[in-house]
């Protein structure tokens, strides 16, 4: 199976464990389940959830026995979307080429509903359909793992230096922070999680997690790549957005070509990392080519 | 001991485990830290991890075994104050008689000290601490229970209900929804939860629930009494400001002293679900006498 099959394919069965394992739209509130399954299903390429199923796959051979996971990582995602995109915050009206979950439902509405998306998140992994499945010590891990890579020192952590760093004159120090707990801190749990919870050992974790934190950063650098050189009408959002207003990013610190040649040396260290898995990580390579080239 | 003795020494005992147990404020991003610290230290009566305490005593004789639960709750009810209080949701300046965080640290660093009070919740649960000291699968339960109390068919969607029927036509219904739901799901999983980690049987897991369910409903009553008759300077709030948002209470649908009588009358049908625990359940019957006699 090629790449472009492997994504879509995976990123279906993703959508189809969302639509299942989600509350549904007529659950009271509905309005509020509802705001929560617009932001869930405006789209996205769900590189978390098929990250944490690679990784499963690697390990165990079966990516498909972390789909609890793979719908939690993708509702703490999305939370941190809509949260992001509040007035408060980066202020953005449009969305994956549809208007952000404050511009359909209001301002009220939308936090309450990230709110609810992570609350759920950690629900589910903490939900029958998990306990059944899995051993209870790697659940809890998982568990715990999650709620730091999201956490104040990582996710949230990097969206509030991310808004603090609007428009002053940008460090290295900082835009390395940014991206390292913005972005790369849940993309690199995605995959140790997604091991950890098949039943991979404590070397590969590590590898994964080591690859996952290159790969986060690679894809944040392309982001802000695409942020001035990409097509509204593919990314789905406004471009220049980032740039004007004065966010912290390499682009803005090193310029693009600079940027790009040190994305690419990124992956490239990323792909000695997975090298000791051999043909077992073929997809993972191909998913570290994919995420600097792509063109959305 | 008398219960105001016991509920000064215990309130002490989660202010302690609090302080030990949330990320210091020189922890990176300090900002943010001293956000989410500051809301958690501006007062409160600790009710919530008080109750867990008290129900771990019940069912075991210690109730200190249950911190990280204790913690976990404040910082659970913390987060769900700071996001009601932003501008788009009730709109409040002060609160426990301290400016409220988006007043003090802006909005986007409210919404994000409330994400990572939210977060770190669930990780203080899943964390080392936490693993250490108790059963996997009572750990897993817990962590599941408390995901639907805080979560969208309950807390969440408690608040959201709250905020959609302000100045609306006031219908019994809605107002026993909100009650049920912002307020007393999660004061019934206080109760529910730190009997299960201090190794409760289901039968007085289920009974602490039932009286969880009444206590939570008759401290919204009380609480919404006195936004009408209260004194601001003991609240530590504005009053009659519920009054005047149009929120959808039973003051407002019975008036004053019908609801005064139904609250009374909950709490002694309260007082008999515990008769069973007899006197080890002494200092849960007085906090429910105190939950509708007291002034703040």
């Amino acid at each position: 199976m090629n790449l472009q099959e492997y994504l879509t394919e995976n990123r279906r069965t993703v959508d189809k464990a969302l639509d299942e394992m989600l509350p549904a739209e007529d659950n009271e509130p509905t309005l509020l389940h509802q705001a929560m399954r617009y932001s869930v299903f405006a789209g996205g390429k769900r590189l978390r959830p098929i990250l944490a199923m690679t990784a499963a796959e690697i390990v165990s051979g079966d990516g498909e026995c972390v789909m609890p996971l793979a719908v939690a990582l993708e509702c703490i995602h999305t939370y941190s979307l809509i949260h992001d995109d509040l007035p408060a915050m980066d202020d953005d009206d449009v969305r994956r080429g549809k208007p952000t979950a404050h511009k359909v439902f209001g301002e009220a509405v939308a936090i309450l509903a990230g709110d609810s998306l992570l609350t759920f998140a950690f629900g589910v992994l903490a939900g029958p359909g998990s306990i059944r499945i899995y051993r209870p010590d790697r659940l809890l891990a998982t568990i715990g793992e999650l709620a730091v890579a999201a956490g104040p020192e990582e996710l949230i952590g990097g969206q509030f230096l991310d808004i603090m760093s609007e428009n002053k004159p940008v460090e290295a120090q900082t835009v390395e922070r940014i991206m390292l707990s913005k972005t790369a801190a849940l993309i690199s749990a995605s995959l140790t999680c997604g091991a950890r919870l098949a039943g991979g050992c404590e070397e590969e974790i590590r590898i994964l997690g080591r690859y996952g934190k290159m790969l986060g950063s690679a894809f944040q650098m392309k982001d802000d790549l695409l942020d001035l050189e990409g097509d509204a009408a593919k990314l789905g959002k406004a471009v220049k957005k980032d740039h004007e207003h004065g966010k912290a990013t390499y682009p803005k610190l090193l310029g693009k070509s600079k940027t790009k040649d040190m994305m690419r040396e990124l992956i490239d260290l990323a792909l000695d990392v997975i090298r000791p898995f051999g043909a077992r990580a073929a997809i993972l390579a191909d998913i570290g080519r994919y995420v600097v080239e792509r063109v959305h």
